[in-house]
């Protein structure tokens, strides 16, 4: 008989505290024991996501009521800065997944600069791993606390970060023109993200400065050797899911396609395609899937990478889980086998 | 160790089909072992269809080239007319589960009316099972041929029939103002279909005539004993699945709540709301579940039933699955707990 | 030289507003001189709706500040309950056209049951006219304040009236079955209303008790000369704009639709099609037409109706220019011709 | 009395064919006198596009029953390569806008290559204007032929011609990520354009290959005054109108503001937002409008520049009645005023 892990959800009422819900509810080693949700808390989850009340789910509570000494994994999709004051009381025996920010960024004048907070748990930092599974594998499976990357910064380093590495890209020049489904904005409610608002059109937002740059330089830098600095903007699609980077870059198409190609071939989660197809985002919907796809612009010495995931899923929850089950010692793919939901 | 049965899937290039790929592909006990699709034979399915290219699937074959000895069970997603013969020359021991309507219909008069074609297999017709598997569960089981049910009519039979049953609606007077997702019509390209078509509107389509009549007349005149011949209203609505059934019938709203729920209390796929509440396609999608809502319209003596459900999961292939579970043994619910996929 | 009209919107920052301005903004007519918005106060149209930034308007002020003596007519888009004060204290030479429903209803009871709200200026009731122009136009041409119909209303009447009155339909057993675009709920930012929860889904709502009831009983009740209790049924439709009406009656088909082609034979606005087509909100989008479409049902005697508009033309903002244009003694059309914007 | 100008469409049951009746039904000085669809001949134009019903329009004929001396212009909107024959035979005193890339392209061995046909109508280069009113406003003026502009060249151009003749940004390395609804693929039913294949979905085409380089290429550099080849990818959006370009660009953010700001300062059709501030398709929708956007990069010397159109109006058939306004020597935004359609 397979151990089953206690599992507590804290945020869960967000977008991607649901998703960590449907995701483990088909898990076979994870329960989820407790859940909070701080404007909901004394109502069901079913209440809250009326896709979900099938399912046989502990009440939501304040954030309080949870004994984290009582699981074995805690899910933290909270507001960034919450997190810190937790991390810092976490049971010695409990490990944490955290979604927010808190944790991603090691040099602390940085997370101050993009998110206006000192960062107060700088001393944990021994015990997080960043939290992109297929770069960071062994130490995910050594950390109490995983770093979950945000949902851009994994569509977009995925294919960068081994091509970098290589050396067949130049770390200069490179432009991430990125495009996100509206559920990365979560589900609070704002004028801007009404049906009325977005359906049918599209925009840019965060031009010139967006907060997942922090992460884009730590983690490309790192790949580099040297300080890198892409150029990044995100767009708003009129989708509920998905996005979607096209990233431009010197360096010839064939050697990035080898590269890549060789890298992720035994990835369950990374497809690359066959030379000069092109990813969809409704092909990886509701999956822990990335496609990539390589192609030369007419420019000669002048590529474009295509690189797709669910925001929810491979950009979110999907690799919390992913993160989570490394963290456990199960099996890295177990719970996210699930084929994506298309159309 | 558990028995994977071998399974062949008829027409796996339309949506149906890679709906079955999709659901299948995490049944522990089912194993795809030969696929058909005339136009795009000799391509590979994840080349048809790019969110299945991370699986391990057989090529797409001629119809011809598919060997029915060789597999335990036959899902048929073919064009109407197409299966009759098929089914005439079944092996004795491979069961058949036809996703068209060329065996739902007992009486071969109104199958020609609707479909203009002679039913040319009739004397199959003790081997066949009417497919909604909450009603016909047992004949399923024995059965050699599954009719699945159509979607329109999969979701508002599950409501009608245990209230028709109880007596606790009136068999006459029954509107059924029904609204479908996109994906119910197919993938073959047509210019009614295309994105710039569709989106952003609405509207009604089979008004006075429409094939799936010919199903609920059948099943309602069984439940009632007499014959019953509602007004059915399909709509096009501008997504890419879901159906839901707004249904107007004579009857007490508490009483009909009361009779539902107890009804299906115990069925995992079918779950009826609190009184008065409002189900949602989107809360269903990709899933197997159908939610019901009962409410009291404001003309006392009638009342309104609100049915839902994922047109290509409960409504085609998920039915398909839950009826070949049934059929091999299995049990019911394997492979179809995912939970929906929201937002 | 043709007389310019001063107008005042009051509640311009919401869609309806918008609207105003938009039809206005081409109205050789009329002249925005004010624009009031309690929230937005000091800002620009342009900068509360983009769209309308090329314009050159008057800035938002307080309702306070607007000076209603110094202006032909007001459209107050205001919430329900308000314009009772506003139109108290109207100067005796400006004339009111009303969106709310603050005077669509004519008995104070029945206002108070749907609103919650005693009725305060009954004493208005000899000036005012319901503004459904194809029904009350002398009326309109001849009152202070015409009460704007409701979007789901206008739709419902604009066939059944005709046919009431005709005599070619029973005033018992008449189903609704509505279905509205997201502008209708407004731009308030609500959970419900945001991208992700509406897109890709479908439901109904407000079953079994609407507001609009009250208008359509007043409205069948006097096209009958007795009472009549229609069924109605609203649901969201997973698009920005657009109502369809799919109305259950009895009556013959055919009656129904000569009738109906003969008394919008000259109407500039209603569109009548051939007997059996079928009507979609994409063809009415962003115009003040209404396409209606007539069927027999299969069930010998009974019909189907649809209607179709645009909610946010039709049935608001294009049919309040058209009460305006009555009210000034302008041609009834003028500012409203323009083609619906498909695809 | 105005007079009123004869018109002629050719390829009528298109989008754009459809978009030229709704722009020309209001436009108070030309007049539709006859209309071709090949295989639509001998149909009503209310037949084909719904919505344009209630226009009294000519009946669609074959192409060569279309009277070409009979019309003072002719908007021509047929597939690349029919117009060059046409224009041939163009009687001498009808005018062209031709809404395909027939004329676009001065050399005839990039038409060659982008197009593989031969350009078998050179001699009429003399008579030939480039289509894009803010930059050709004299040549269209005087001449027979305008080449109308394709969309995303037109959105692209509108901000970067001026920059470029004003020396604030480099005329390398310049990045356009342009991303279009899908109206701009046209009416012809195909797989990859059902509403069931783009819904809820986002991915580039054309990557490193568009038609579209070719006009991008001779226009940029005909402004730099040496050669420019752009990167350039576009992608398809779920919606059905609407193109924006993100536009990467070496020179500093203030500069190219002002000089955009100034340069459009006094168009009716293009809007320079304030600086910092970012465009949306939606709040274009249905106009003849382009917004622009500037804001500067986080990178020192780099800049981000954002352009929106309605891809159907001022990216074809809008732009094609603006020119045809200069060909007739009418005001050149006469028919156009239409606000946007928002929401």
């Amino acid at each position: 008989m397979s151990k089953v892990y206690d599992i507590a959800i804290l945020g869960a009422s967000g977008y991607t505290g649901a998703e960590l819900v449907r995701i483990i509810s088909s898990h076979p080693q994870m329960n989820i024991k407790s859940m909070s949700a701080e404007r909901k808390a004394g109502q069901t989850m079913g209440n809250v996501f009326p896709h979900l009340r099938h399912l046989d789910l502990p009440e939501l509570q304040k954030i309080e009521a949870i004994d984290l000494e009582n699981v074995d994994l805690v899910f933290a999709a909270l507001p960034h800065g919450v997190t810190h004051g937790l991390a810092k009381e976490l049971p010695a025996l409990t490990k944490l997944v955290d979604l927010s920010a808190d944790f991603r960024l090691s040099d602390p004048e940085v997370y101050k600069y993009w998110y206006g907070l000192d960062h107060t748990a700088m001393e944990l930092q021994p015990k997080v791993a960043f939290g992109l599974p297929e770069f960071y594998r062994s130490e995910i499976a050594e950390a109490q606390i995983t770093a979950n990357t945000g949902c851009y910064v994994a569509t977009s380093l995925l294919p960068l970060v081994p091509a970098v590495k290589a050396g067949v890209i130049a770390s200069e020049d490179i432009v991430i023109d990125a495009k996100s489904g509206v559920s990365g904005a979560g589900r609070a409610p704002k004028e801007n993200l009404l049906f009325t608002e977005v359906s049918g059109g599209f925009q840019a937002y965060g031009v010139g400065h967006h907060r997942h740059m922090a992460e884009l330089d730590q983690e490309l830098s790192k790949a580099a050797g040297k300080k890198v600095t892409p150029t990044f903007t995100p767009h708003l699609l009129p989708q509920a899911r998905g996005i979607e980077a096209t990233i431009y870059v010197k360096g010839e198409a064939s050697e990035i396609h080898t590269i890549l190609s060789k890298h992720f071939a035994a990835e369950r989660f990374v497809e690359v395609l066959p030379f000069g197809d092109i990813p969809a985002t409704q092909h990886v919907r509701g999956s822990n899937m990335c496609h990539i796809g390589v192609k030369a612009d007419r420019l000669p010495g002048w590529s474009i990478i295509l690189s797709v995931t669910d925001n929810l899923v491979k950009g979110a929850s999907g690799m919390a889980v992913q993160n989570a089950n490394l963290m456990l010692g199960l099996p890295e793919a177990m719970g996210l086998e699930m084929a994506p939901l298309f159309p």
